[in-house]
């Protein structure tokens, strides 16, 4: 059986991780083998970097680039250590957050340059791609409403949370194929349920499943 | 007054700390305003970063790629923290190893594509490049005679270190004008006295000093 790679792309609080959950859930009844891992922090070494970008306080502010390099880091790790073995035993991967939240977050959110930050992503996951990235959209506001932001990236404004729910659009509209985007908006079952439709259709037609 | 970056770089034990601090003493006594500073662990981040990759020991190995990554995370903060805006108040900077340790130990030691590395430090160092690179060359056999390797990248094997000595010569033939290459194996006075004369003829002629 061949592995399959699935990513959750969104906002803070559109619902990444429960969505990834129920997702893993459903399958593991099918009798796939699925690891559910996420970005920042899918290894050890990516949980000390983790603590350093997201929950740090230095006297002298981390500088975007020092930033997006750091998650590079973690990605490459995360990768070699626990994403490609994974995909190699024809598990299913399931990852809350990959590359699409450097272009969107570091990308869009802080206006850095899209050629260099793609070149080093290409580098940092090894050239890997997932089979399909679940993007779940909502607005600003609505996250907001859901609260409980606490780490230094979700204490932005919200100019920058626009620009990053643009710049998800935008790769959406241009990756159709890859990305598939879910209305957030709807209840939690709704949502799981498009997700599902999708994965398995996905599975099922690659006679994965 | 201009500022100047000068930076030093050679294998393990070469003198490069050694020599670094003996040149920023004799800049200072010319009135030179001189800030001496190093790769990794040059700002508090890097501190961190440093400990990650040279003290750390996690279950699963740091793979290479994470490695140079983290390493380019350091040279951003660096840059952006520690050596552009001392340079922009005409300090000399004087820092124990730049991008070419990453060419030399990442590229050649460990045999790292060097284009893919060229196009990520020319990111992480914000194209910042060295006005003078001091490259202390000595042999392997010396560099282990000298002892004292602890950390993990210390702990590789002879090969590993030839490499990278080779790759540091390489470069020095590639960019004779701004790598100066001083033989390590003399004394430290006349190891000394050879990169003084370099410095000071290259900032005479800028009448920098």
């Amino acid at each position: 059986m061949a592995g399959f790679f699935v990513t959750f792309e969104g906002i803070d609080k559109s619902g990444k991780t429960t969505q990834a959950a129920l997702l893993a859930e459903k399958l593991r009844k099918k009798g796939r083998d699925v690891v559910f891992t996420q970005e920042p922090g899918g290894t050890e070494l990516g949980r000390e970097i983790r603590h350093l970008v997201l929950g740090w306080r230095p006297r002298a502010a981390v500088v975007a680039l020092a930033e997006m390099l750091l998650f590079a880091a973690d990605r490459a790790q995360h990768v070699a250590e626990v994403i490609r073995p994974a995909l190699e035993a024809g598990k299913v991967v399931i990852s809350n957050r990959f590359v699409d939240s450097t272009t969107a977050y570091q990308g869009y959110g802080r206006g850095m340059d899209l050629g260099q930050l793609r070149a080093i992503q290409e580098v940092a996951s090894d050239g890997l791609r997932p089979d399909l990235t679940v993007l779940i959209d909502i607005d600003v506001a609505t996250s907001r409403e859901r609260g409980g932001a606490s780490d230094r990236l979700e204490a932005e404004n919200d100019l920058f949370f626009e620009r990053i729910r643009e710049g998800y659009l935008a790769l959406g509209r241009t990756d159709p194929n890859r990305i598939f985007r879910v209305e957030g908006h709807l209840s939690v079952e709704v949502v799981s349920q498009h997700i599902y439709a999708e994965v398995s259709n996905r599975l099922g037609l690659d006679n994965r499943l």
